[in-house]
């Protein structure tokens, strides 16, 4: 291989790309390589193929979200054109099925490992790393390990941008539901929130700012909490999507219009978000392709590569639908 | 095994069901299987073990459905707990990704392969049969083989659940929007809505029967030449959800009142039928628990249970919401 990549003038990573059929390799190098390969009748070692499970893993706390779906849909895409099958695990939040789903990677192998929003232990981390299967981690929880390239969106920055928007429409008292609060992904968008109404010369209000879990029950019960509050807010940034189809539900049941009586933004942007009267306005959130990334970034790792980031954002864009309108 | 089946008064499949950890053996024989094999010193043997995958493998044409999420969460489940990890993997519908994928399953071996509202052809199943993998299908595609057994919703009962209800109400003259036609399921609901309409002394009017796909898209478009045509319906049965929010958007952009200037039905109840304003009146299948069946299925035809049942339908449910009244 470090002869073909010699003569190539590429390095020895993209000849492994090219000689496993991955797809980020440039057309053009691609047919160089490959010419190379040809020429020379370099035979793929049948040794290292057999020694690949031909699977990868993608782990997550539970299948139930609209989330979920569109990880597995973007990972699958590019693992499956990569040549892997895709292993979808739901393990528990409280772990029981963790030791379970450890010995069964174990006996059959995998090539590689993508945790999605789900905590696996130093000790975990270390059992998966003697098997020799590199991690990425999408939407970490906590504060995961220096060494593991983890994989989300704009967040912070998302969350500012609602604000801010909220602010141009005039809104000074903006309520906030938060997320799950042991995921990084909550603490960045209450950050943007916090940061946005300080721009604006406005102090957060905590009494305003209250814990969610990203379920349409919290956006329910949250919202009826913050509209029963004296000088109640204007305005909810709700965290996500499925909290703000709660506050919809709240705001029906406190007889108020949305949003003539009290503007809505959610966060993720599901297709829910537009099939709804009114439309919700909210932050997309490209979580497709953040999947897609987090497999492109593995099948780097596969190869080898080294002196990968720490962490890649993707871009959030705000969605402006008719959730949303001056305070009256 | 035939020596413990003998002693504890059982069949050998079910010896077999409780030395892999099968969840579907009563407590009672489970205890009394298991104190036989402890006496008598049985070690399950690794020669047998090794030679399973411990994976079992989930095609869909697409992952781009609520009703493909809980799919995939009622398999895995089941999966999880028998000690196998599931392999899920999209094909598209013009089979361009078949051959790389029966040449990965190939390589990696499954224990078992369930198949969702996808057809493989007649070659593709002698092939998998080959390589030793039972099947079962969900929602089949076209008119499988006698002897492959496929899971479903009762379909026709439910859709004539819809109609016959959109009946007692009053309405006389209801649209359908069909589905993928090359789908058992579509056909099914067609054949409900006709027979209800058919009970009630009605001959269904090919006019207000128009063909769908099963997307939102196709609601809306297929509902607005629905309400264009003379002596328009004053209700659609939908097909499924996501063609019902479709007929929402058309009503709404028609100017016409849900459910006072037309009722509308859906079919599956997704979570976003309660978060609609007014929330959708729809015909409840049990995907989860489908798919859970479904499982369960493979695991018994994996364990080498014969004269298993060619099909097997879960009841559907009425959930009357908003979305429905008298006409006006």
């Amino acid at each position: 291989m470090g002869e073909i990549a010699q003569e190539a003038g590429v390095s020895v990573p993209t000849v492994s790309k090219v000689l496993n059929g991955h797809a980020h390799v440039a057309a053009e190098t691609r047919q160089r390589v490959e010419e190379i390969i040809a020429r020379r009748g370099y035979a793929r070692r049948p040794a290292r193929r057999s020694k690949k499970a031909g699977l990868i893993d993608l782990v997550f706390p539970g299948l139930g979200s609209e989330w979920a779906r569109e990880i597995i849909e973007g990972v699958e895409n590019v693992a499956q054109e990569a040549g892997y099958g895709t292993v979808v695990s739901s393990l528990s939040i409280d772990g029981s099925r963790t030791r379970a789903w450890l010995a069964n990677l174990a006996e059959r192998k995998s090539d590689g490992l993508l945790v999605a929003v789900y905590e696996l232990d130093a000790k975990q981390i270390r059992r998966i790393k003697s098997l020799g299967i590199p991690v990425v981690l999408i939407d970490p929880v906590g504060q995961p390990g220096p060494d593991l390239t983890t994989i989300g969106a704009t967040n912070w920055k998302g969350a500012y941008s609602a604000t801010e928007y909220l602010l141009s429409l005039g809104h000074r008292r903006i309520g906030m539901i938060g997320g799950r609060p042991d995921l990084q992904c909550s603490s960045a968008r209450e950050d943007g929130y916090v940061a946005a109404l300080r721009r604006a010369g406005i102090e957060a209000d905590r009494s305003i700012m209250v814990p969610g879990d990203f379920s349409t029950e919290a956006g329910e019960a949250e919202t009826e909490r913050l509209l029963a509050a004296d000088n109640r807010p204007t305005a909810i940034f709700a965290g996500n999507d499925a909290q703000a189809f709660g506050a919809y539900r709240a705001a029906r049941k406190a007889g108020l219009n949305i949003p003539a009586d009290l503007s809505i933004v959610g966060f993720d942007d599901i297709p829910a978000a537009e099939w709804m009267e009114p439309g919700l306005t909210t932050i997309r959130q490209p979580v497709v392709q953040m999947a897609e990334t987090a497999m492109r970034t593995l099948l780097r790792q596969m190869d080898g590569e080294e002196g990968l980031p720490g962490r890649i954002e993707l871009a959030t864009e705000l969605v402006v639908r008719g959730s949303t309108a001056r305070p009256a």
